[in-house]
């Protein structure tokens, strides 16, 4: 109760607006913001997908989004009064794991801090009348792939983003599948195999493709190899918690078996479904973006090996894998600028 | 060799072609031809759905497609020819297994007795200068139940047709998703699991859904239940030539247990598969049609109750399961001749 009324004082007292500055000459720029399980980072971008500025603050450590919120809005006010230029803000594009284009929410997503449904593009009401345009981090990726990366000029391609889970955008005659209820593009919540004896997933099912191919899906893995195999591995000396993607990418790259074969085991996985994806909707082309992808050959090679011994025959040789185009650093964010451009159009 | 003359000459005898008849106050009609691997099936159908005139052949009896198109040629002159009205032919739509509407080819169909990629819409032309639209059977029944049956008005659904295979067609934003080689919408090929130790598949691959989710895919559980289990059925009275799924389901409506449990297990791979095309595009509905759904609550309950199972909460209780509106006796042939009109659109 004195935590709620704290955070309520809070809100109040930053109820400092994101000015929407309206003056011929100013650069038209659009904030992108890329809410994620562990960080939320942001940035004020041009058409052209430059950055003015960027920041970044701790979602995890915000219990109550709407503290969250006011946070934010006031670090990105300080971003925006620093800026050496005028600017004028075209809108903000959100991108969250479970973000609803058509009701402006997050529901009920398994690695934020907050439960339930959230009406976000609602919460930022208090502090802009601009557009405030929310959907799932990955479709964000998936519209930045077609504006600035990799996508340019496809019509039909897929994203899958592999980060703290796996997140997916898809791409059909040039237009993002948002589907009947806001919610398409949910790759990561296929599943593996059917029945109980799967693994856990966050959202409270088993057997989630996220589950085995993400950055805790490989650590996931790897757990489970050090246990069945009997191979000396330098990962044997981290615990659970200590264990990254990146160290058994490390491991791998210096012949770690253990660490092979966790990323054998995490490219078997992706590609079977991936295959899959291909069945459906027939993609010139599938990106892979995100942290595990800075291993490049080690998820590329065993996952692109999988997909084609999966595909059915019409579709062998004729899908293209591919790593994003975008900077993994900033990608996330500038697909979230892409969103406001998007809407313009 | 001798073979392939008199099929030549077989073709060159029936070179008489389906004239495209344009006198203002005649009829505009499609024809509709649905291919498939037992039977094909030709309508001549009006713009409201009408059926002027229908007819059949044995797909099977004819081991080269030029012969089989030569007699399907004549047959629907011959009905032409005996109409009570003058039509104007609008075009000729085509529903067949991997086939593919941007090059007019029917590719590697499993069911079919033709092997390799068929040139089928150049096939016709030295009969017709009609448009000769091919696509996959189900996609054209997906476009017959937008433009005639239950999807009237849907922007997003997916049509799953269960027939000897099965096949499935997706709707987004209105448009069939034909995707970039034009062979989207292959859920029948979809994977059960990942692994060698699963069921053989037409295609050469193991594990399709269709192996499982079809005419063919109960037959193969049941002969699998009556080896598994113990119980009577009459079902242990046929050889796998002789059973149908017919006589599964009239055995299961009188409480054959091994015959229920097929249902039940049926219903459990098409649920479970259905929850991940929803977790890809998200659609308002899903359609079933084609035979085994007369077996009605048999194979709807199962398949509604593990489909919701299996569902990410963010879709639970929003998509419906329903039976195709149309009538599944020439809902086919009605699909491919729409293929028509929504060419002209």
């Amino acid at each position: 109760m004195v935590n709620r009324i704290i955070s309520l004082i809070f809100v109040w007292k930053h109820k400092a607006i994101i000015k929407h500055m309206a003056t011929p000459n100013n650069k038209k720029v659009a904030i992108g913001i890329d809410i994620g399980g562990t960080n939320t980072v942001f940035g004020i971008v041009d058409k052209k997908g430059n950055f003015l500025t960027e920041g970044k603050m701790k979602t995890a450590d915000y219990g109550e989004v709407e503290v969250f919120l006011a946070a934010l809005n006031e670090k990105i006010r300080l971003h925006l009064k620093k800026l050496n230029e005028k600017v004028e803000v075209q809108g903000i594009g959100v991108g969250a794991p479970m973000g609803n284009i058509n009701k402006g929410t997050i529901e009920y997503a398994a690695d934020l801090p907050w439960k339930g449904i959230i009406p976000l593009a609602d919460f930022f009401k208090q502090y802009t009348k601009l557009p405030v345009i929310v959907t799932n981090d990955a479709n964000a990726a998936a519209i930045g792939e077609m504006v600035y990366g990799g996508a340019k000029g496809m019509r039909d391609f897929v994203v899958i983003t592999l980060g703290t889970g796996l997140g997916s955008g898809i791409v059909i005659n040039g237009e993002l599948v948002y589907g009947h209820d806001g919610f398409a593009g949910e790759i990561g919540h296929t599943s593996i195999r059917p029945g109980e004896s799967n693994r856990q997933c966050g959202c409270g099912r088993k057997g989630c493709l996220e589950t085995y191919v993400s950055a805790t899906g490989i650590k996931r893995t790897t757990f489970k190899l050090l246990g069945d195999m009997t191979e000396d591995s330098e990962l044997r000396n981290y615990s659970f918690n200590e264990l990254t993607a990146a160290k058994i990418s490390e491991a791998a790259k210096k012949g770690d078996k253990i660490a092979n074969r966790a990323f054998e085991h995490t490219g078997r996985m992706l590609g079977f479904k991936l295959a899959d994806v291909v069945a459906h909707t027939n993609p010139e082309a599938i990106f892979l973006f995100g942290g595990l992808t800075l291993a490049e050959d080690l998820i590329f090679e065993p996952t692109r090996r999988y997909m084609e011994q999966n595909l059915l025959e019409i579709y062998r040789g004729k899908v293209k894998l591919l790593p994003s185009k975008l900077n993994t650093q900033n990608a996330a964010v500038l697909g979230a600028s892409a969103l406001v451009w998007n809407n313009n159009k």
